[in-house]
């Protein structure tokens, strides 16, 4: 089987989910930390390389302020407890900012923890404008996009899985998302199965991979 | 029912439909010409605003010759059939090679046919890294992105239909596409279907618009 190199994960319906169990929306996001561990544990046991969580965006800090802190306290959470993995673990987003909660500022420096061994980024206060605007401070006679936006240390993604049933990207690393296969599972993010993973690694093995060629 | 405003066609699957009929690949791009002028007359009388149409990227021009002068040709004769139209017509590329048609030289600044009801894009050696590289040209002062890529005539795409099974965008218009709605089509192009446009609108009318918020 063909195992994608690097998956994009965008874990959407916490709030949807939590409407549906009679919640108030910002409930929703912790309900996500235990899937998120979860198929971090499923990639490495199959030797995914790279893992990039997409954990919220400048766009989705205009949302009301409960809300806002409770996804903004998942994450942080999140990223602690995948440091306590294997991983060689990255937060990117944009730090010039009172969005960018100050508990996650020491990992915006890519850390290894235990042995190291899959790449996890963690998108927090992460705007695509704010990643391509850093293209204009590059070198105009040398023709590379990927190595002059700010997320340049997260590689081309292969396969990305969405939650939730949207069929869009969001924002998500505009760049590195040119080609990659687009799965979307209609389950809200806190309603994770492991087969969902699996079903989107077989319809990923399914495709042909052409590079826009 | 909730129109887009903008339609990005991303028709694929010619080559495929062409092995499937028993002919070499570079016999189906002409089949495409006929569901083009269809599309563009339903999107017509539903009054959408804007429609982008993927002709060829500079991705693609590195595929055999026959291929390469097979798709160019079905673009010079898409774009020069549009033209009869009421259209507002721009073909997007990069004109600085010698994959770009000279024969659509004159299309490279917006021109209206008839009424000009309906703004209409062609891209043509379009190329992502290309349209982004403007960027490192632009004023570093000014955070908009949009108003400095070289795709800057094209507005945000609402919707994106694409035929022939791929769920990925290919390099098609990144910025533009980042809250874009995606729908996929199995069917290949040349098989193009009105209905398949038809369940694209309808799934479209049931979708939230969130831009990112």
């Amino acid at each position: 089987m063909r195992i994608p190199s690097h998956i994009g994960i965008i874990p959407d319906g916490n709030r949807r989910w939590a409407v549906s169990k009679g919640m108030t929306k910002e409930k929703g996001y912790t309900e996500g930390l235990n899937p998120g561990l979860v198929l971090f544990k499923l990639c490495q046991g199959i030797g995914v390389k790279e893992i990039t969580y997409y954990g919220f965006t400048t766009d989705n800090t205009k949302r009301p302020s409960e809300q806002r802190k409770a996804f903004t306290h998942a994450c942080i959470d999140a990223v602690n407890m995948l440091s306590k993995e294997d991983a060689s673990l990255l937060v990117v987003g944009n730090t010039n900012s009172s969005m960018f909660p100050k508990e996650l500022l020491p990992y915006t420096n890519r850390k290894t923890f235990g042995n190291g061994s899959m790449k996890v980024n963690f998108l927090v206060n992460y705007g695509w404008e704010w990643d391509l605007n850093n293209l204009k401070l590059a070198d105009k006679s040398k023709r590379n996009i990927h190595n002059n936006i700010k997320s340049n240390d997260v590689s081309r993604v292969d396969l990305i899985i969405r939650w939730g049933g949207r069929r869009r990207l969001s924002g998500f690393l505009p760049v590195q998302s040119i080609y990659a296969d687009f799965y979307v599972i209609d389950d809200y993010w806190p309603d994770f199965k492991t087969d969902h993973f699996f079903q989107a690694l077989k319809w990923y093995n399914e495709q042909d991979i052409t590079l826009g060629g």
